[in-house]
């Protein structure tokens, strides 16, 4: 299936998802305004991305059972599918409110469109309250249920300490680099982007799969849910590196937007391998440019960026990494017994990410 | 056991549950300031309320009960009381940004403390990811688990949806009494209010006392559960009323702080029991001066109410709702059995709450 027609077809699941979500809190009985302001909350925020982490959970659930899902299958997968997409909307609105960020997926921030303002806080956590009313309706009867609500819970307990160490190392209107380092951004990366983006929606299959926590196999027990995290954990950790790489490297009309991170004081990738082998004079000249607002600091950072071999460091991290990962899913014993590991979960991933260049 | 010595023990096992959150954090790696600012959120915003709905957690579990909860039991039932003072705190935490609060509890709000701003956002939404690590933490292997994690589900969302309708009724900067109507009143204070601060702590003990969904009692069966909503909703919603009461007619001294409804544009009890009765030349008196800031206006606001005659409306409401309260709670069939629904559980919340004057 084209990833055009893929996409259609999960947006399809979301339009009755969307409906299950208003006539449900229309039976509870609030007023039409109301409802009326959940749908637009639902509408701006939730369908309009790139979809990536939604359709991967039903792609997983696709090679964990080796044929097409019928429609029941299918449609399970999805709720599951925009249950991640709930979530990341849920981060992003609250986020966007956090990072006083002005637009998002090329609209105004939901915070700065007309007339929403600080409800968008309460508007960001009623999508994360639509993940268990649709897991309750969904899955209540399935032996699995508690593992969804478990992984959901643990996961948006992740992202949130993710997202709390990232507040407070890099504050948007503090420039310390002292507080940065190469662990620092691992940290931060695994869990405000790693277990959300990759880990979840991979486990949410597994369960839907029926994938018990344990197997043996030639002998060997294998704990797949293991497994599945010792692989995503530093597949999101490269993914996002390569995103802060494209943010600083990418031409703005192949990336589709202008990288902000060196203005924004982000603690990306790229400041952090610099400052890793900066000398003392190309340190002074980040730590008095980082984060500000003028080009021209811009233009200085990026200066050091291209003196300590940032463009380098990254091919030979992109070089590294994907090797790494290639022999971690090549250690994955495989058997065509239902209920196991695919390498073809892990292999789609990597190779969707592997020199993308947008 | 006196009010006092109560609170003392059950702020003894918030000691043991905040140990209990940092250590987990710090397992995860987080760094050091990481796990002190998470810290400082728990400190500031969860033990220093009135700790009402968390300790009707255990005074349910041990009227279920029938005897005292040995040191087990209890420290249970003070974990699900602080998962209900958690929501609390993470509730307010968020509200105070979106109503731009000042002071709570004494003290600024805080996003307002220093250093903090939005980033209080993200630990309002940590203190709610705290309830579900300590729920499966100390309750995982019990077989009302999933009921536990669906209370606390289908509670946020109510609330949120509470919350929803009271800021698009009521926004602070835009009066318009067209919106307001008892109905709408009822509709949010059962929403924002009563689910979360009367069904749930008493659904909590009721689910960690094994109550069954349904008992057979003289032949009759009993939905418990219905029961007690049907019950502890009206009792909310009086709870409320009063609160709304004596925000206007308690004497500040006494109520122990200044009652802000009218000048803050509030969905309250008395603007709408006024609406509802009030001559064309009220009704325009009370148009041109709800929800201003200064105290001329506010005056005359309360001219009409007393024009009106809402506190005798009051004493009639809170007479009516006494004896129909009573009515019901006196209709519940008991029996010494464990398990089985007892009058007291709500008795001792209608005595608390009845001619309470502050």
């Amino acid at each position: 299936m084209s990833s055009a027609v893929k996409r259609e077809k999960f947006q399809q699941a979301w339009a009755r998802i969307r409906e299950e979500l208003l006539s449900h809190i229309a039976q509870e009985g609030m007023p039409a305004d109301a409802v009326e302001w959940y749908g637009k909350n639902l509408d701006y925020n939730v369908p309009g991305g790139k979809l990536n982490r939604g359709i991967s959970v039903t792609d997983t659930a696709e090679i964990l059972k080796g044929a097409p899902l019928n429609d029941d299958e299918y449609f399970k997968a999805a709720v599951l599918g925009w249950g991640v997409e709930l979530m990341q909307a849920f981060f992003l609105v609250a986020d966007d409110i956090m990072d006083t960020s002005i637009t998002r997926r090329g609209q105004p921030c939901w915070y700065r469109a007309q007339g929403i303002g600080m409800v968008a806080i309460n508007d960001a956590i009623m999508l994360e309250g639509a993940i268990y009313f649709l897991l309750k309706k969904h899955f209540r009867s399935e032996p699995y249920y508690v593992d969804l609500l478990e992984l959901f819970h643990d996961t948006t307990y992740q992202t949130e300490m993710g997202q709390l160490i990232d507040l407070i190392t890099a504050p948007e209107d503090h420039v310390d680099l002292n507080r940065f380092s190469l662990e620092k951004h691992r940290l931060i990366v695994i869990y405000k982007t790693a277990y959300y983006s990759f880990y979840l929606p991979v486990a949410l299959a597994m369960y839907m799969s029926n994938v018990p926590t344990t197997y043996t196999l030639n002998g060997k027990t294998i704990d797949p849910y293991k497994v599945a995290l010792s692989i995503l954990l530093p597949l999101g950790e490269y993914f996002q590196v390569q995103d802060d790489f494209l943010d600083f490297s990418a031409p703005p009309e192949l990336l589709g937007k202008i990288g902000t991170d060196i203005v924004d004081n982000k603690c990306s990738w790229c400041i952090n391998t610099a400052l890793a082998v900066a000398t003392p004079q190309q340190r002074a000249m980040l730590d008095a440019n980082y984060g500000r607002k003028d080009p021209a600091s811009e233009a200085r950072v990026k200066e050091v960026f291209e003196a300590v071999g940032v463009r380098e460091r990254y091919a030979k991290y992109e070089a590294d990494v994907y090797g790494r990962l290639t022999a971690l899913i090549d250690g994955i014993p495989e058997s065509p017994e239902r209920g196991t590991l695919k390498r073809e979960i892990f292999t789609s991933f990597l190779e969707k990410i592997y020199k993308r260049t947008k």
